[in-house]
C-alpha cells in the first residue's frame, strides 16, 4: 500500500475517535444540563483525547509523512490530505504532554470561574485564570512557531493561512465606514420599531416553527437532528450525522428563528461534503471563516431578506396570531433588520456585528503582544466600546465577560466571525450573479438553487482548498470586503428611508 | 503499587470504554431512529469494542492476575474484583479474534433477517442466520469450557454460577403448578375485564405521568434521564449516569406505565451501588436474574399492588378523566392484574410469564444439545405453547419470531427473566417481614423504605457477591420458589373471587 493510502487508513481511526468525542460532547450539552456530576463524562472525554493524541503523535505517522512527501503522483485530494495530516502532526508533536494536560485543565477551571464572574458581573473572579490562560496560549503559540508573531500563530489555528497583518489590512479600512454607516442610519427619522419581536412567543411553538424552516432549507433529517441546548451549536457525530441545537427565548423571537437558521447553515456545509472525503481529515469545513460565511449567509442574506418573509410570514401569523395576525409584514421585515448599537455580540445586527468583532480582535492582539495586561481589559473594553459603538456597557457581564472564548483559551478565534460575513457577502454576490432569480425563488419557498450552488462551489470540497484559494476559485478574486459594504448599503438605506 | 491496585487502575480505562460504548448505544436507540445510515456509528462502536478487547486480553492483565492471586491480604472487595477480572480475562482470551468478529457480524446480519422475518411472519427468512448463530454460540461455549455442558456455559454468561441442572430443578416443579393455577383462575366466574386499559390514552400524557411516577420512586434526576425509544431499556453511561427509556402505546396503558416502572427498578439498582465501586468491574448488577428481580419487584409487587393504586389512581383520573373519572379503582386494579394465556411474552401477566420463559428454556436446551433442529423450532414452539398455555399462536410473528434474543446470539439469557421473578418474591417477602408497613406507605405515596432496604441489602454491593451468595445473605436461605407461588396465590385468588 502506498504511504498516502496507509496514512488515510491510519487516520480513519483518529477521525472516528474525533466523532466519538463529538458524540460525548453533544450528549453532554443536550442531555446532561440537569446533571449533578459531569465527572464520569469528563473522564471519558479525556480518555478519548489521550487516545487521539497518542495515535496522532506516533512515530508511524512521522515516517509515513516522510515517505508520502517523496511520492510524485499524488492527486489533489491526496495532496490536501497530506498537507492537513502534516499540519496536525506538527502541531501535536510540538507540545509536551504536560502542557496539553495543563491547557485542558486550565480551560475547565477558567470556564468555571468565567461563569461565576459573569453571573456576578465581577471581573476579579476571572482575572487570575484568564491571566494563566493567556500565558498558556502564548507558550503554546511559541512552541508551534507557525508564524513569526504569536498572535498570527493562534489565528492560524482557526483560519489556516491567515495572519494578523492580513486581517488588519481587511478590517482597518472597514472600521470607520461601519462607524459612519451606523451613525447615518441612526440619524434617520424613519427608524424601525422592534418591539413586536419582544412580545410573548410560546417557546414550543417557536421550536416547532424553526423545525419547519430547516426542513424547507433542505436540512437532511435522515442524517441529522435538531435539539435544544443552553448554547446553540452544530456538531458532526459522523460523516453522515450532523446535528444542530436551538435556544428559545420567550420574549425575543430572533433568538430561536435566526439562531436556528444560522446553525442550519453550518450543518448544510457539513452535510454537503462529498462522499469521497467521508472519514478523512478533509471531511470538515475548511476554516472557521468559511464555515461562518455559510451560517451567516443563510441567517442574514437569506433569512433576513424580504423575499424570505414574503413566503414565511403567513406561517408565522398562523403560529402566533395573537401577536402577528394584524401586524404588517413590511414592519416585521424592518423590525428584524433594525440596526442599533447594543452590548451583546450574539444579538447584534448585521452592521454593528463587525464592530463587536474588531473590538475583540484589537484587544486580543494587544494582550498577546503584551501591550496591555489582563487586569486592564474591563476598562479598555468599555472605552473602546464607546469609541466604536457610542455606548458604554452598564456592567462587565454585558461587557468584557460576555463571551466564553477566552476562558477556553480560544484566542484568535473572534476575527473569523467577521471574516465569515465578508466571505459570505462575496460568495452570495457570486451566487446572485449566476442565479439572479434566487430571491424570487425564496418567495415561493424554494431554497435548493442556492444550496446546489453552495454544494457545488463550497461544500463538496470540505478541507481540500484553503479559504484563500477557495474564495478565488469560486468568485475569481481574493477576499474583497466591498461586497459586504455594498450589500449593507443596498439593504439598509431603503429600510431606513435613506 | 500492589498487583490488585494496578489491576483496578488498569481496568478503570476498560470501564470507561464500556461506558463510552453504552453512550453510543443509548444515543443510537434514542436519537437515531429516523437515520438512513448507521454505518458511521457502527464503525465507532466496533472501534471501541476493538480497543476494549485489546486492553482486556493484554499480557499485562494475565501477569497481574498471577501476581494478585498470590496476595494473601485481599479484602472482600479486592477478592471479588480479582474474581471478576479473572473471569473476563479468561473468557476474552479464549476466543480467537476472528470468531469474535464473526459473532459480532453475524449478530448484526441475523438481527436484520429476524426483523424482516418477523414483519412478514416468515420463519424461512430467519432460519439460515439463526442456524449460523446457534452454531457460533455452541463453538464459543466449547472454547470457553466453563461447564461440562455447553448450555450451562452459555447460561453462566448471564447468570454467573448458574447451570442448566440447577435451573431445571427450580423450574420443573413450578411448571405444572403454574399451568394448574392459570386453569383454576380462568375457570372462575368472576374474571377481571381489562377493556378499560385498551381505550385511547394520549401518549404524551402517559409519558408525563410515568415521569411523575419515577420521581416518586426516587429515580435520581441529577444522575439520570427518562427518554423514549422503540424498545424500552436501561443503560448506565457512567457510574453516575443511568438512563431509562419508555415506549408508549396509545391504546394500551400498561405498556408505558409498567414498562417505565420496570426500567426504573433496573435503574434504581444501578443508582444504588456504593461509591467505592464506581468505575470498577464491580459497578453493575451482579447477574441478570438479580437485576430482573429488582425491575419485576417494582413493576409487579409494588406497581401492581392495590396500595400503589390507592395512592396513584386520583392522579390517573386527573390525567385521563375521559376514561377514568367514573371508573372504580377496584376494577382498574383487577384489570391490570388479569391473568390469561396470551402470545407475547413482554405483555404477559405475572403468572403466565413464567410459562413463556420455561418454553424458551426447554427449546434452547434441546437446540444446543442438538436434540432439535432450528428448522423444527416454529412447529415445536406452537405445540409446546399449546401444552403450556392452552392456546396456539396464530402466526410465527406472534410465536417463535417474537423475541430478538436468539438473533443476537443471546442463548441462555431467557431463564434469568423467570429467575428474576423468583428472586424478587423471596427478597420482597423478606422486605415485608422486616418492614410490614410497606403497603401502608405506598398508600401515602412513600416508597423510600423499600428502596432503603434494597440499597442496604442488594444495590450497594454491585457485583461483590454472586447471586446465590447474595440471596442467602439477604434472606437466610437459597433460592426458594415457594415465595413466588405463595405470593401469586395470596394475590390472585382474591382478585378472581376464589
Amino acid at each position: 500500500m502506498s504511504a498516502i493510502k496507509e496514512l488515510r487508513e491510519y487516520f480513519e481511526e483518529i477521525m472516528r475517535l474525533n466523532y466519538i468525542q463529538a458524540a460525548l460532547g453533544w450528549d453532554q450539552e443536550v442531555n446532561m444540563q440537569n446533571y449533578k456530576s459531569l465527572e464520569g463524562r469528563s473522564k471519558q472525554v479525556s480518555l478519548i483525547e489521550k487516545l487521539i493524541h497518542k495515535r496522532l503523535t506516533s512515530e508511524k505517522v512521522g515516517n509515513l509523512i516522510k515517505k508520502a512527501e517523496k511520492l510524485s503522483n499524488l492527486n489533489e485530494i491526496e495532496s490536501a490530505m497530506l498537507r492537513e495530516i502534516t499540519r496536525e502532526y506538527n502541531l501535536a508533536t510540538k507540545l509536551p504532554e504536560e502542557l496539553v494536560v495543563e491547557i485542558a485543565e486550565t480551560s475547565i477551571l477558567a470556564a468555571k470561574d468565567w461563569r461565576e464572574a459573569r453571573s456576578k458581573s465581577d471581573f476579579s473572579i476571572f482575572q487570575e485564570m484568564l491571566e494563566k490562560s493567556v500565558e498558556l496560549q502564548k507558550e503554546r503559540a511559541r512552541l508551534y512557531g507557525t508564524h513569526p508573531d504569536i498572535y498570527s500563530t493562534l489565528i492560524d489555528l482557526y483560519e489556516p493561512g491567515a495572519t494578523y497583518d492580513w486581517i488588519a489590512n481587511v478590517f482597518n479600512p472597514i472600521k470607520p465606514k461601519l462607524i459612519d454607516f451606523v451613525k447615518k442610519l441612526n440619524a434617520s427619522s424613519d427608524k424601525p420599531d422592534d418591539s413586536i419581536l419582544k412580545k410573548s412567543y410560546d417557546p414550543d411553538k417557536q421550536f416547532e416553527l424553526s423545525f419547519e424552516i430547516i426542513k424547507k432549507l433542505n436540512f437532511n433529517l435522515g442524517y441529522g437532528r435538531q435539539d435544544r441546548s443552553t448554547h446553540p451549536f452544530t456538531s458532526s457525530l459522523a460523516s453522515l450525522d450532523t446535528r444542530i441545537t436551538t435556544r428559545t427565548t420567550e420574549d425575543y423571537l430572533n433568538e430561536c428563528i435566526f439562531g436556528t437558521i444560522h446553525e442550519c447553515g453550518h450543518a448544510l456545509y457539513e452535510m454537503g461534503i462529498r462522499e469521497e472525503l467521508y472519514d478523512t481529515i478533509l471531511c470538515e469545513g475548511t476554516s472557521m471563516g468559511i464555515h461562518e460565511s455559510q451560517s451567516r449567509m443563510w441567517e442574514n442574506f437569506v433569512g433576513r431578506s424580504k423575499e424570505f418573509w414574503i413566503y414565511w410570514y403567513p406561517t408565522f401569523q398562523k403560529y402566533f396570531p395573537e401577536n402577528l395576525k394584524d401586524y404588517p409584514m413590511e414592519d416585521l421585515y424592518k423590525a428584524i433588520n433594525i440596526v442599533q448599537p447594543s452590548y451583546i455580540r450574539v444579538n447584534a445586527d448585521e452592521v454593528t456585528y463587525g464592530l463587536h468583532i474588531i473590538l475583540r480582535f484589537e484587544l486580543e492582539r494587544d494582550l498577546i503582544d503584551g501591550k496591555i495586561q489582563v487586569k486592564e481589559l474591563p476598562e479598555l473594553w468599555n472605552s473602546k466600546f464607546e469609541d466604536l459603538l457610542g455606548i458604554t456597557p452598564p456592567n462587565y457581564a454585558q461587557g468584557v465577560l460576555q463571551d466564553i472564548h477566552w476562558s477556553m483559551g480560544a484566542i484568535g478565534y473572534f476575527p473569523t466571525y467577521f471574516l465569515g460575513n465578508l466571505y459570505g457577502a462575496q460568495i452570495y454576490n457570486d451566487a446572485l450573479k449566476k442565479h439572479p432569480s434566487l430571491p424570487e425563488e425564496y418567495k415561493k419557498g424554494e431554497f435548493s438553487t442556492l444550496l446546489d450552488y453552495l454544494r457545488e462551489n463550497i461544500h463538496q470540497y470540505g478541507k481540500i482548498y484553503r479559504a484563500s484559494d477557495l474564495i478565488k476559485k469560486v468568485t475569481g478574486e481574493d477576499l474583497n470586503p466591498d461586497y459586504f459594504l455594498k450589500y449593507i448599503e443596498n439593504k439598509f438605506y431603503p429600510i431606513y428611508g435613506i
